[in-house]
């Protein structure tokens, strides 16, 4: 099911700015049983990516009653929410009537993952390509997202489930569709994402989650030395939960603990 | 009017990896007299551009089939062809059937500037906003376009006709519409943009224009004060043709016999 500003029409305006340059924003969540998944942390990231790019937020309710068609049509899925600057004429200024953000809303069948991927976790890869750095869009789930598709068409097949980007300073970013934690002892570690890469949901649910998990948590910087001297690596975000890395290039670690302490928590926002 | 794959509509499927992730590129011209202005150099400038993203490039024949289509109904327009990579599922991975590229034209009336603009310049500003570096996706008119619009948003009203972009590292990159070209004695130099920025067609035509000229076309890399320093400044691209800079911060320049040579070459691919 596909939603343009609540009526359902799986076509859009071929002037939109977001076709056009990009200009917009966008969100994944998991409906389970017709609710939002993490719906509160969703929503003010929504919030807070539309005020960096000067773009009106829709309201919550409206938001809401697109998530509750979507529900009542398919109670289990995944749903992309786009917030784009509307339809504009040629050119990159913004016309002051502009002021209207447009919607789209998009339902697809929950993704079906190798049960390994959560019993022994999963293979990764670094990739060649480096993220370029951009501190005012570092953070915010925009729709100028070339740089991750350039970097996930450097393999094909299903053995390899996520790939590690580094910036060109190179700094640990990220995976290319979801945030990374590192775990070394008690702590557990995010990557400093002011220069580049996406906040996501999951990662923001994580780090105010150190007193629950009994860890201490906290964002620093990485290269990829630190990673394979780390006691533990996962990935995360709104659809996969949390993956831990089983092998990275030469390096191999077992399962920890901690893995199945924050898929415990991330799980709990469905009770 | 607006034809996507040809057919008239000003519709588009939502799912378009366009709208999703800026998955396609794009290449603005003018039709005068129905026919396009240096339509061999645009058609190029799409097959290398979709070449950088592995984008199958539209054939050449189908895109002169829209542009005939769009010079029947408005002989003199703006015309903007964007290529995607069609509507993908969920993901930044291409799906291995995705082989056929989708292709939107856009026509709209061409926009008129004040006569000023060619008679004694225009003022600029330097915008605050610095350019990431990137590769990768260097000198492709890609549908990643945040940074221009953020840049663009940074000023208001007419006055100001141009926003002079920087890079992170300092060195200029162009326009936030436009490619700059840099006077210096018998020189006429533009700055590399193997990190960042578009090589539009009217800065490749300039550049092989040399001996036309009779002046010494370069690429180079400049920073803000080598601007101040220049004997003229100029901006072009496919919709102004020429602008010189009459202001730009504290330093202002007189017309350049350059900026008219050049106009005057530009124009005569019309012939």
């Amino acid at each position: 099911m596909i939603l343009v500003n609540g009526i359902e029409t799986g076509l859009l305006d071929a002037r939109d700015r977001g076709l056009a340059y990009g200009d917009g924003i966008f969100r994944t969540l998991l409906l389970r049983g017709g609710k939002p998944k993490a719906w509160a942390d969703q929503y003010a990231k929504i919030v807070t990516d539309c005020a960096r790019l000067n773009l009106s937020a829709p309201k919550q309710a409206i938001l809401e009653t697109d998530l509750a068609c979507i529900a009542s049509d398919m109670p289990d899925c995944v749903v992309k929410i786009i917030v784009t600057r509307g339809s504009g004429l040629r050119g990159y200024a913004v016309a002051a009537n502009l002021v209207e953000s447009r919607t789209i809303t998009i339902s697809s069948p929950i993704p079906i993952y190798p049960r390994s991927h959560t019993e022994r976790g999963i293979i990764a890869r670094v990739c060649d390509l480096r993220l370029g750095r951009q501190p005012a869009l570092a953070g915010v789930k925009h729709l100028n997202r070339l740089e991750n598709v350039l970097a996930r068409s450097e393999w094909d097949g299903p053995e390899i489930a996520e790939g590690i980007l580094l910036d060109i300073g190179g700094k640990v970013v990220g995976g290319t569709m979801s945030n990374l934690f590192i775990v070394r002892g008690n702590a557990l570690l995010t990557p400093n994402l002011s220069a580049c890469g996406v906040c996501g949901a999951t990662r923001e649910r994580i780090l105010a989650s150190g007193p629950e998990l009994g860890l201490k948590t906290g964002i620093d910087e990485f290269e990829l030395k630190d990673l394979y001297a780390a006691d533990a690596l996962m990935l995360c975000n709104s659809v996969i939960g949390v993956w831990q890395i089983r092998t990275l290039a030469h390096q191999s670690w077992q399962m920890h603990p901690a893995t199945q302490l924050i898929r415990t928590l991330l799980e709990a926002d469905f009770d």
